[in-house]
């Protein structure tokens, strides 16, 4: 059986080909480690997953959740992987060790997540949530709440939340309506109801721990308003000690599409009139605080949409490998021509292309950006640490919204290989599909995304930070010019680079324009063109570290005696499958991007001009 | 509540104002009927189905099915409104009326089975399944045995089937096993286990009629040696009662992502050595009897397509309405301004749009064909006729493939429009989402059709029948070209409909060279470029019906005053809604064909070239 979640060749290739990890050591941060002891890392997370996790994913997706008296029970069968999960400290890998940390490159966790996410999405919540809320503690709170909360969270023992949504306050957090009142201890009351909380309340850990959004009485309407408090499901008393319970109550969960072993709870703070809270930094700056959180929420989702395509991918080529299924086409006149896997059929190989381009690209897209946050630890100067700051701010929304689909998309284009197979709770396509399609949703919709690409993150630095991402990719194509193998696909990708630099001032300008609405109602459109450009980069990038070393396999030999030797030579179908990756996206879906680009320019009125009552119903 | 199944008044539009089903009565087929009889027909489908069946809709899928000792029964709440269908004579209204049938045009029974199939797919499918079985029998059938069999089918006494799977023999049909042996008294013995047959076994009816294919013992391999015979659950005498039950047992039902109340059943034939059937046709001429009841099963799937867009629009919009969220974009630095309807957000506007279009575009295509039917029973000679079904033969896997993948593709952007609680099982388009999966891959995978259309229909006739396709489209450019405000429209569609020619000849050269391989790696998005130009070709064509009416009712207002009375006129505010649905699709989404055809004329051969093993794994 092929492996399941990511392919470890192509993951070690990000890793030390196309990202040269093991440079890191060069720098103080990380000099005391080498390359072997990111490999164990990683190969131990790997060798986690596959004996821990992906053994339970069946059983936590059919026996669900219990919820009872006002309490949540996970699948039994989750008990012992997450006593393992805390064991092996996994939650916290590139966090400082004197706060429970492992103190590695972001790149080296973000290896271990895809293994470890990857194998369980339900499961891999309960981990990344943890994490986001004890970052928000590390980077904002005072040191006695740190002191208080943050090696419990980083160790697992506790759990974190992120509990923001209310019925009527979705997308518009402004809205809500919970609100704190201080104490003359220092504690705040707190009092609302919140929705779709992931694991608001489980049985996991011992404490969990609920950053909240609410309004101090007589604060400002609006997100200017808001702020944010630490409360835990039982009391921490200032010694770190566990103390009364305090007044949170689950009050259900969601029945969902996916995810059944993650439960999504309505919890209610203060209705017996005694929910306390902690305000972490100050008051009315919760939304500056909380955006900490979601961004750091938003590059993880957009990661799920990764690792859906990479299982997805996987999956569906194993079993292309091994279902047979009509004849070769070139024996199609052949009546005794043996039936052939249907890897052989020329639209199953497309869908297969869709999703191992896809899936590559997005995999060298989000370990870059976590290559940034290293760069951001190791960085010199102020400067080289802002421009790495300022590319991770405007790529985050394109992570969180091209990913995402696409790993949505390529679980469905999965499916489709499997034909009436992947329909069927047989096949694991079926579980992942429903899983995987949450992910365009929370953590702000893709359309939050969208606008917030193009009302905040284009303009940023009157375009310059955008202006530095197309000048990225030109040192790709750059490099690429000077390999013959490569040239032709580098001009097509430096005319893509030119179309996007001329989407975006398009886009600029008419988002600033009286005619914003129209702009705005192609601010998806635009983000996807982004990301399609992106995947192309990323692609050319691979195959411009491919190349030399195909080369280098294969001498001068041509034609069938150079096919021999790919075919004879793992590393060198390895790196071939990365050319012809480079290939097929530059000729195949750029075109259609550029034409996306020439959608855009067109402005068409129709999404705006439309009166309400001509959409019928 | 909004109408959550197809929208009222433009199913009308499509009947009476673009294809005008009321002149269908001049012809002598209808001579006995009016428009009068046609709307009442219509409009008690709509009512038994929103009355009867979107009631049960929920229940029947939480419910779902019991198999037990062999025998499966479907939701307790399916039986009443299966008597009322029965009762209705909803399942056989363009058959003629001497063996059952309504004798009603082929567009009026495609709007009848919109309103009742797309109300609950799970219940459709009792009745869809029923009339290809029973029309398979008429066609092919001898007297006897449709006396012994279409009356009580077509009425919904007994229930059909199709059975072609068996585990190893999917899209490749003509590699069956089961088998079939002459007994003397011109009955035959079958042996063999079949999967995937939808409603092979349930307690709705006392009887079930399979149409089962398989070979009769020395006959060739392949599609050549398969023979069709019809297998009742229970046997039927001569004389049409009920005898001894058959030899089919149901070993098992799949547990599937959606269509909870359909079951989907593994049935073994002649286990016990006493599966009877009858020959319908004759002898290895199987597949052409099954190809019958399978392209009316392709154009069946092809509207489920539709349906399911057409019912995540509704919900969608409707929702889209009602919820509250956030300030509209022009008064967002305006604290004090209220929340609105999140269809004022553009991003919302632009799925509505996106879902709006391809509802009404397939709408206008499934009816298209469902016409061409129409104008098949009344042509007045022999090559109207055939160049009727020479274009519904061509169409076949265009309505199957793209409706099917747009119609998923509407339930996904539905979902997105209601946020979290889209994914949750409290509203129906969860549901809408799963159901809609599956029609992607059954009746022949959207893979194989796309196949179809390059390997056997695009060279119909030497292209002529393709060619003539682009003509129909040509008469509606011209049409648009004499209208003011679709003269901008019409000449962008001209440009559409040349580049469409153009790749048609592109794929048919490269089909038929020693590149074929890489045409049909190209076959699938060959197949949507014709689709989404069809989409277009059919908006304009309803806005070609609408502009002039839109002109009578706002006289020659324009501007504001125009806008006023549009917004007053229900009728005007339609038709304008016809005008921008034909613009958002010519500006917006075929800039994107366009580019999508020239990413075909690049003839990539990264998908044929790529070796195996470099796809990783």
């Amino acid at each position: 059986m092929a492996q399941q979640i990511a392919d470890k060749r192509d993951v070690d290739f990000v890793l030390y080909e196309q990202f040269d990890a093991a440079s890191l050591t060069k720098n103080a941060r990380y000099q005391d480690m080498n390359k072997k002891m990111f490999d164990m890392v990683v190969k131990e997370a790997r060798n986690f997953a596959i004996k821990e996790l992906l053994p339970v994913n069946e059983e936590g997706d059919r026996v669900g959740l219990t919820f009872e008296n006002n309490q949540v029970r996970v699948p039994e069968c989750f008990h012992r992987p997450y006593k393992l999960l805390c064991e092996g400290e996994w939650i916290a890998l590139s966090e400082d060790p004197e706060i429970g940390g492992q103190g590695l490159p972001h790149l080296i966790a973000q290896a271990a997540a895809e293994y470890i996410v990857g194998a369980d999405f339900s499961f891999g919540a309960f981990g990344f949530a943890t994490h986001g809320a004890a970052k928000m503690i590390e980077v904002f709170g005072t040191d006695k709440q740190k002191e208080m909360f943050l090696y419990n969270m980083y160790s697992g023992k506790w759990a974190g939340t992120m509990v923001l949504t209310e019925p009527e306050a979705g997308s518009d957090v402004g809205n809500l309506s919970t609100t704190a009142r201080k104490n003359d201890d220092g504690t705040y009351s707190i009092s609302g109801n919140k929705i779709f909380i992931t694991n608001g309340e489980h049985d996991l850990t011992e404490n969990i721990i609920h950053p909240v959004l609410a309004r101090i009485e007589g604060a400002p309407a609006g997100t200017k308003g808001i702020s944010l408090f630490v409360v835990p499901k039982i009391w921490v008393n200032a010694d770190g000690s566990m103390g009364e319970p305090n007044d949170v109550v689950c009050t259900g969960i969601e029945k969902k599409l996916g995810l059944h072993a993650s439960p999504t709870c309505q919890l209610s703070f203060g209705s017996k009139g005694s929910c306390r809270g902690l305000l972490l930094g100050e008051e009315n700056r919760g939304m500056q605080v909380m955006f900490h959180m979601m961004n750091e929420a938003r590059l993880g989702v957009g990661a799920l949409g990764l690792f859906n395509a990479s299982c997805a991918y996987l999956y569906a080529l194993d079993y292309a490998r091994q279902r047979l299924q009509g004849r070769d086409m070139e024996q199609l006149q052949n009546k005794e021509a043996p039936q052939v896997p249907i890897i052989r059929h020329p639209d199953v190989r497309r869908m297969l292309m869709w999703m191992k381009t896809h899936t590559e690209g997005m995999r060298s897209f989000v370990y870059y950006v976590a290559h940034l946050f290293d760069k951001i630890e190791c960085a010199q100067n102020e400067e080289e640490k802002q421009g790495c700051q300022d590319l991770v701010d405007l790529l985050t929304p394109v992570i969180k919204s091209y990913c995402t689909d696409r790993g949505f998309e390529a679980t469905v284009q999965a499916m489709q290989c499997y034909g009436g197979y992947g329909y069927t709770e047989d096949y694991p396509i079926e579980r992942l599909l429903r899983d995987s399609k949450i992910n365009s949703i929370y953590e702000g919709t893709n359309g939050i995304q969208a606008m917030d690409l193009l009302g905040r993150k284009l303009g940023m630095k009157k375009g310059a930070v955008f202006m530095s991402l197309l000048g990225e990719m030109q040192k790709t194509t750059a490099a690429a010019r000077e390999i013959p193998a490569l040239e032709s696909l580098a001009k097509d990708m430096e005319a893509a680079v030119n179309d996007l630099g001329n989407a975006a001032m398009h886009m600029g300008k008419t988002g600033t324009s009286s005619d914003f609405k129209v702009a705005f109602g192609q601010a998806m459109p635009f983000l996807d063109v982004v990301g399609d450009t992106i995947m192309a980069w990323m692609l050319l990038w691979r195959a411009v570290v491919a190349a030399p070393r195909l080369g280098e396999i294969t001498g001068g030999a041509e034609g069938d005696a150079r096919a021999e030797k790919i075919k004879k030579n793992k590393n060198a179908a390895f790196y071939e499958g990365q050319i012809q990756s480079a290939a097929y996206y530059i000729e195949s879906i750029l075109p259609v991007t550029a034409g996306r680009i020439k959608s855009l320019q067109r402005n068409c009125r129709a999404v705006v001009d439309i009166p309400e009552p001509a959409f019928g119903g």
